[in-house]
Protein backbone atom coordinates (compact mmCIF):
# COMPACT_ATOMS: atom_id res chain seq x y z
CA UNK A 1 0.00 0.00 0.00
CA UNK A 2 1.37 3.43 -0.65
CA UNK A 3 -0.19 6.88 0.38
CA UNK A 4 0.33 9.48 -2.95
CA UNK A 5 -1.21 13.10 -3.53
CA UNK A 6 -4.56 12.53 -5.55
CA UNK A 7 -4.92 13.41 -9.13
CA UNK A 8 -8.75 14.71 -10.34
CA UNK A 9 -8.49 11.14 -12.14
CA UNK A 10 -8.84 9.61 -8.56
CA UNK A 11 -12.40 11.67 -8.08
CA UNK A 12 -14.38 7.98 -9.75
CA UNK A 13 -12.97 6.21 -6.78
CA UNK A 14 -13.00 8.26 -4.06
CA UNK A 15 -16.39 9.56 -4.14
CA UNK A 16 -18.13 6.38 -3.54
CA UNK A 17 -15.91 6.28 -0.64
CA UNK A 18 -17.19 9.74 0.66
CA UNK A 19 -20.54 9.05 -0.70
CA UNK A 20 -20.62 5.49 1.91
CA UNK A 21 -19.90 7.41 4.37
CA UNK A 22 -21.94 10.80 4.35
CA UNK A 23 -25.05 8.62 3.60
CA UNK A 24 -24.00 6.36 7.11
CA UNK A 25 -24.50 9.91 8.88
CA UNK A 26 -22.81 8.72 12.02
CA UNK A 27 -18.96 9.74 11.74
CA UNK A 28 -19.43 12.87 9.34
CA UNK A 29 -20.74 16.60 9.64
CA UNK A 30 -21.78 16.23 6.17
CA UNK A 31 -25.30 15.84 4.49
CA UNK A 32 -26.62 12.30 4.35
CA UNK A 33 -27.71 12.74 0.71
CA UNK A 34 -24.37 15.22 -0.20
CA UNK A 35 -24.40 15.54 -4.30
CA UNK A 36 -21.43 14.47 -5.65
CA UNK A 37 -20.89 18.19 -6.61
CA UNK A 38 -21.06 19.05 -3.11
CA UNK A 39 -18.58 16.63 -2.19
CA UNK A 40 -16.26 17.14 -4.60
CA UNK A 41 -15.77 20.95 -3.42
CA UNK A 42 -15.32 19.78 -0.43
CA UNK A 43 -12.20 16.83 -0.81
CA UNK A 44 -10.89 18.25 -4.01
CA UNK A 45 -9.84 21.45 -2.93
CA UNK A 46 -6.65 23.72 -4.22
CA UNK A 47 -3.73 24.34 -2.17
CA UNK A 48 -2.89 24.71 0.89
CA UNK A 49 -5.14 21.93 0.87
CA UNK A 50 -3.93 18.31 0.05
CA UNK A 51 -5.94 15.48 -1.37
CA UNK A 52 -4.34 12.04 -0.19
CA UNK A 53 -4.91 8.74 -1.42
CA UNK A 54 -3.90 5.27 -0.42
CA UNK A 55 -3.73 2.74 -2.88
CA UNK A 56 -3.61 -1.14 -2.68
CA UNK A 57 -0.81 -3.42 -4.69
CA UNK A 58 -3.14 -3.26 -7.94
CA UNK A 59 -3.42 0.89 -7.81
CA UNK A 60 -6.92 0.65 -6.27
CA UNK A 61 -7.95 3.18 -3.86
CA UNK A 62 -8.50 2.04 -0.88
CA UNK A 63 -8.60 4.60 1.11
CA UNK A 64 -8.14 8.78 1.28
CA UNK A 65 -7.56 12.14 3.28
CA UNK A 66 -7.16 15.48 3.10
CA UNK A 67 -4.85 17.26 4.97
CA UNK A 68 -5.00 21.56 5.02
CA UNK A 69 -5.14 24.30 7.61
CA UNK A 70 -7.43 24.02 10.48
CA UNK A 71 -7.38 27.92 10.37
CA UNK A 72 -6.07 30.70 8.54
CA UNK A 73 -4.14 33.03 8.91
CA UNK A 74 -2.12 33.35 11.87
CA UNK A 75 -3.65 29.77 12.99
CA UNK A 76 -2.42 28.38 9.62
CA UNK A 77 0.46 26.08 11.04
CA UNK A 78 -1.93 24.02 12.68
CA UNK A 79 -3.09 21.38 10.84
CA UNK A 80 -6.41 19.68 10.00
CA UNK A 81 -7.20 16.51 8.46
CA UNK A 82 -9.76 14.39 7.43
CA UNK A 83 -10.41 10.26 6.59
CA UNK A 84 -12.43 8.10 4.68
CA UNK A 85 -11.74 4.12 3.80
CA UNK A 86 -13.72 1.97 1.72
CA UNK A 87 -16.28 -0.21 3.56
CA UNK A 88 -14.54 -3.06 1.76
CA UNK A 89 -11.41 -2.83 3.17
CA UNK A 90 -12.28 -1.70 6.91
CA UNK A 91 -10.35 -3.85 9.48
CA UNK A 92 -7.59 -4.19 7.52
CA UNK A 93 -5.15 -1.38 8.62
CA UNK A 94 -6.20 0.69 6.24
CA UNK A 95 -7.19 3.81 8.27
CA UNK A 96 -4.03 3.36 10.04
CA UNK A 97 -1.66 3.58 7.32
CA UNK A 98 -3.40 6.24 6.06
CA UNK A 99 -3.60 8.37 9.75
CA UNK A 100 0.53 7.56 9.89
CA UNK A 101 1.50 8.18 6.24
CA UNK A 102 -1.07 12.33 6.56
CA UNK A 103 0.68 13.06 9.84
CA UNK A 104 4.15 12.31 8.01
CA UNK A 105 2.75 14.20 5.59
CA UNK A 106 1.81 16.97 7.85
CA UNK A 107 5.17 17.30 9.39
CA UNK A 108 7.02 17.43 6.34
CA UNK A 109 4.46 20.91 5.17
CA UNK A 110 5.97 22.41 7.98
CA UNK A 111 2.53 22.01 10.11
CA UNK A 112 3.36 22.67 14.38
CA UNK A 113 0.18 19.87 14.98
CA UNK A 114 -2.95 18.82 13.95
CA UNK A 115 -6.11 19.36 15.48
CA UNK A 116 -9.29 17.47 14.53
CA UNK A 117 -13.05 19.35 15.23
CA UNK A 118 -15.59 16.97 15.32
CA UNK A 119 -14.85 13.02 16.27
CA UNK A 120 -18.20 11.70 16.96
CA UNK A 121 -17.57 10.27 20.43
CA UNK A 122 -19.68 6.79 19.63
CA UNK A 123 -17.09 6.62 17.26
CA UNK A 124 -15.01 4.85 19.27
CA UNK A 125 -12.73 2.49 16.91
CA UNK A 126 -11.81 6.13 15.33
CA UNK A 127 -11.39 7.42 19.10
CA UNK A 128 -9.25 4.63 19.67
CA UNK A 129 -6.90 5.25 16.84
CA UNK A 130 -6.65 8.74 17.40
CA UNK A 131 -5.63 7.83 20.55
CA UNK A 132 -3.11 5.36 20.06
CA UNK A 133 -1.50 7.82 17.37
CA UNK A 134 -1.16 10.36 19.71
CA UNK A 135 -3.86 12.10 20.08
CA UNK A 136 -5.75 13.24 23.02
CA UNK A 137 -9.18 14.80 23.62
CA UNK A 138 -8.77 18.15 24.15
CA UNK A 139 -12.67 18.90 25.14
CA UNK A 140 -15.77 16.94 23.87
CA UNK A 141 -18.27 19.14 22.81
CA UNK A 142 -21.76 18.06 24.14
CA UNK A 143 -25.10 17.27 22.07
CA UNK A 144 -23.36 18.50 19.22
CA UNK A 145 -23.49 15.35 16.84
CA UNK A 146 -27.12 14.07 16.24
CA UNK A 147 -26.38 10.34 15.60
CA UNK A 148 -28.74 8.16 13.82
CA UNK A 149 -29.35 5.91 16.46
CA UNK A 150 -27.82 6.96 19.37
CA UNK A 151 -29.13 10.68 19.56
CA UNK A 152 -27.38 13.80 20.63
CA UNK A 153 -24.21 12.85 21.42
CA UNK A 154 -20.87 14.52 21.72
CA UNK A 155 -17.51 16.14 19.56
CA UNK A 156 -14.80 15.59 20.50
CA UNK A 157 -12.07 17.97 19.90
CA UNK A 158 -8.32 15.77 19.46
CA UNK A 159 -5.09 17.63 19.02
CA UNK A 160 -2.11 16.28 19.03
CA UNK A 161 1.29 18.09 18.56
CA UNK A 162 4.06 17.10 15.60
CA UNK B 1 -28.81 50.95 18.01
CA UNK B 2 -30.61 48.06 15.92
CA UNK B 3 -29.41 44.88 14.83
CA UNK B 4 -30.67 43.77 11.34
CA UNK B 5 -29.93 41.45 8.46
CA UNK B 6 -27.36 43.28 5.99
CA UNK B 7 -28.07 43.70 2.96
CA UNK B 8 -25.67 43.53 -0.19
CA UNK B 9 -25.31 47.25 -0.10
CA UNK B 10 -24.02 47.41 3.65
CA UNK B 11 -20.84 45.81 1.85
CA UNK B 12 -19.10 49.13 1.65
CA UNK B 13 -19.62 49.94 5.35
CA UNK B 14 -18.44 46.31 6.50
CA UNK B 15 -15.74 45.79 4.75
CA UNK B 16 -13.22 48.88 6.57
CA UNK B 17 -14.19 47.31 9.88
CA UNK B 18 -13.33 43.54 8.57
CA UNK B 19 -9.76 44.89 6.86
CA UNK B 20 -8.81 46.54 10.02
CA UNK B 21 -9.45 43.39 11.73
CA UNK B 22 -7.41 41.45 9.87
CA UNK B 23 -4.90 43.79 9.43
CA UNK B 24 -3.89 44.02 13.06
CA UNK B 25 -3.42 40.24 13.26
CA UNK B 26 -4.36 39.89 16.92
CA UNK B 27 -7.95 38.42 17.03
CA UNK B 28 -8.69 37.01 13.38
CA UNK B 29 -7.33 33.76 11.86
CA UNK B 30 -7.46 35.58 8.35
CA UNK B 31 -4.50 36.81 5.91
CA UNK B 32 -3.46 40.09 7.39
CA UNK B 33 -3.65 41.14 4.02
CA UNK B 34 -6.80 39.93 3.33
CA UNK B 35 -8.39 41.13 -0.27
CA UNK B 36 -12.03 42.74 -0.51
CA UNK B 37 -12.96 39.91 -2.40
CA UNK B 38 -11.79 37.13 0.27
CA UNK B 39 -13.38 38.70 3.18
CA UNK B 40 -16.28 39.38 0.98
CA UNK B 41 -16.52 35.23 0.36
CA UNK B 42 -16.19 34.66 3.92
CA UNK B 43 -18.58 36.78 5.77
CA UNK B 44 -21.24 37.23 2.89
CA UNK B 45 -22.56 33.70 2.37
CA UNK B 46 -25.64 32.28 1.04
CA UNK B 47 -28.13 31.02 4.06
CA UNK B 48 -27.84 29.67 6.13
CA UNK B 49 -25.27 31.51 6.49
CA UNK B 50 -26.78 34.86 8.26
CA UNK B 51 -24.81 38.41 7.70
CA UNK B 52 -26.17 41.06 10.75
CA UNK B 53 -24.81 44.48 10.89
CA UNK B 54 -25.37 46.63 14.06
CA UNK B 55 -26.75 50.50 13.21
CA UNK B 56 -26.40 53.34 15.42
CA UNK B 57 -29.27 55.92 15.07
CA UNK B 58 -27.92 57.77 12.26
CA UNK B 59 -27.92 54.44 10.45
CA UNK B 60 -24.54 53.54 10.06
CA UNK B 61 -23.06 50.43 10.47
CA UNK B 62 -21.10 50.12 13.54
CA UNK B 63 -20.66 46.46 14.20
CA UNK B 64 -20.95 43.38 12.02
CA UNK B 65 -21.87 39.38 12.76
CA UNK B 66 -22.24 36.13 10.70
CA UNK B 67 -24.35 33.45 12.02
CA UNK B 68 -24.44 29.55 10.87
CA UNK B 69 -23.88 26.22 11.39
CA UNK B 70 -20.52 25.11 13.03
CA UNK B 71 -20.51 22.02 11.34
CA UNK B 72 -23.09 20.61 8.46
CA UNK B 73 -25.84 17.49 8.28
CA UNK B 74 -25.77 16.15 12.03
CA UNK B 75 -23.99 18.99 13.55
CA UNK B 76 -25.62 22.07 12.00
CA UNK B 77 -27.83 22.02 15.08
CA UNK B 78 -24.85 24.21 16.62
CA UNK B 79 -23.90 27.04 15.29
CA UNK B 80 -21.08 29.15 15.14
CA UNK B 81 -20.69 33.12 15.07
CA UNK B 82 -18.00 35.87 14.43
CA UNK B 83 -17.77 39.44 15.01
CA UNK B 84 -16.29 42.38 14.27
CA UNK B 85 -16.84 46.14 15.81
CA UNK B 86 -15.89 49.64 14.02
CA UNK B 87 -12.54 50.65 15.50
CA UNK B 88 -14.33 54.54 16.17
CA UNK B 89 -17.29 52.52 18.29
CA UNK B 90 -15.06 50.16 20.75
CA UNK B 91 -15.36 50.87 24.14
CA UNK B 92 -19.37 51.80 23.86
CA UNK B 93 -21.15 48.21 24.46
CA UNK B 94 -21.23 47.65 20.72
CA UNK B 95 -20.06 44.18 20.85
CA UNK B 96 -22.55 43.50 23.47
CA UNK B 97 -25.27 44.41 21.88
CA UNK B 98 -24.55 42.44 18.73
CA UNK B 99 -23.60 39.40 20.72
CA UNK B 100 -27.00 39.70 22.56
CA UNK B 101 -28.60 40.57 18.82
CA UNK B 102 -26.76 37.21 17.51
CA UNK B 103 -27.52 35.18 20.54
CA UNK B 104 -31.26 35.85 19.96
CA UNK B 105 -31.17 35.60 16.57
CA UNK B 106 -29.76 31.95 16.97
CA UNK B 107 -32.29 30.95 18.99
CA UNK B 108 -35.16 32.39 16.56
CA UNK B 109 -33.26 30.15 14.20
CA UNK B 110 -33.46 27.03 16.00
CA UNK B 111 -30.13 26.76 17.29
CA UNK B 112 -29.22 24.66 20.30
CA UNK B 113 -25.76 25.96 21.70
CA UNK B 114 -23.16 28.34 20.31
CA UNK B 115 -19.73 27.37 19.76
CA UNK B 116 -16.44 29.66 19.40
CA UNK B 117 -13.74 27.95 17.50
CA UNK B 118 -10.83 30.43 18.12
CA UNK B 119 -10.82 32.82 20.35
CA UNK B 120 -7.57 33.95 21.12
CA UNK B 121 -6.80 33.69 24.90
CA UNK B 122 -4.92 37.11 24.56
CA UNK B 123 -7.92 38.65 23.85
CA UNK B 124 -8.75 39.20 27.04
CA UNK B 125 -11.54 42.06 26.36
CA UNK B 126 -13.33 39.57 24.25
CA UNK B 127 -12.66 36.49 26.76
CA UNK B 128 -14.38 38.18 29.23
CA UNK B 129 -17.39 39.61 27.19
CA UNK B 130 -18.34 35.96 26.31
CA UNK B 131 -18.13 34.72 29.75
CA UNK B 132 -20.37 37.66 30.97
CA UNK B 133 -22.56 36.28 28.38
CA UNK B 134 -22.58 32.75 29.44
CA UNK B 135 -19.82 31.48 27.38
CA UNK B 136 -17.18 29.11 29.01
CA UNK B 137 -14.34 27.75 27.65
CA UNK B 138 -14.27 24.00 26.81
CA UNK B 139 -10.66 23.51 26.07
CA UNK B 140 -7.53 25.93 24.89
CA UNK B 141 -5.88 24.84 21.68
CA UNK B 142 -2.17 25.48 22.77
CA UNK B 143 -0.02 27.23 20.48
CA UNK B 144 -2.62 27.64 17.55
CA UNK B 145 -2.49 31.25 17.22
CA UNK B 146 0.67 33.01 16.11
CA UNK B 147 0.25 36.49 17.86
CA UNK B 148 1.71 39.65 16.32
CA UNK B 149 3.68 40.91 19.54
CA UNK B 150 2.62 37.70 22.03
CA UNK B 151 4.31 35.35 20.05
CA UNK B 152 2.21 31.53 19.68
CA UNK B 153 -0.43 32.13 22.19
CA UNK B 154 -3.78 29.63 22.84
CA UNK B 155 -7.19 29.26 21.03
CA UNK B 156 -9.79 29.16 23.42
CA UNK B 157 -12.88 26.74 22.04
CA UNK B 158 -15.92 28.69 23.44
CA UNK B 159 -18.96 27.24 24.19
CA UNK B 160 -22.96 27.81 25.39
CA UNK B 161 -26.07 26.36 25.38
CA UNK B 162 -28.91 28.28 24.26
Amino acid sequence: MRTVDASSQDWTQIWPILRHVAAAGDTYCWPRDITEDQARALWMLPPPNLTLVLRDEAGAVVGTATLHPNHDGPGAHVANASFAVAPRCRGRGVGRRLAEDTLDRARVEGYRAMQFNAVVEANTGAVALWKSLGFHVLATVPEAFLHPTAGYVGLHIMHRAL
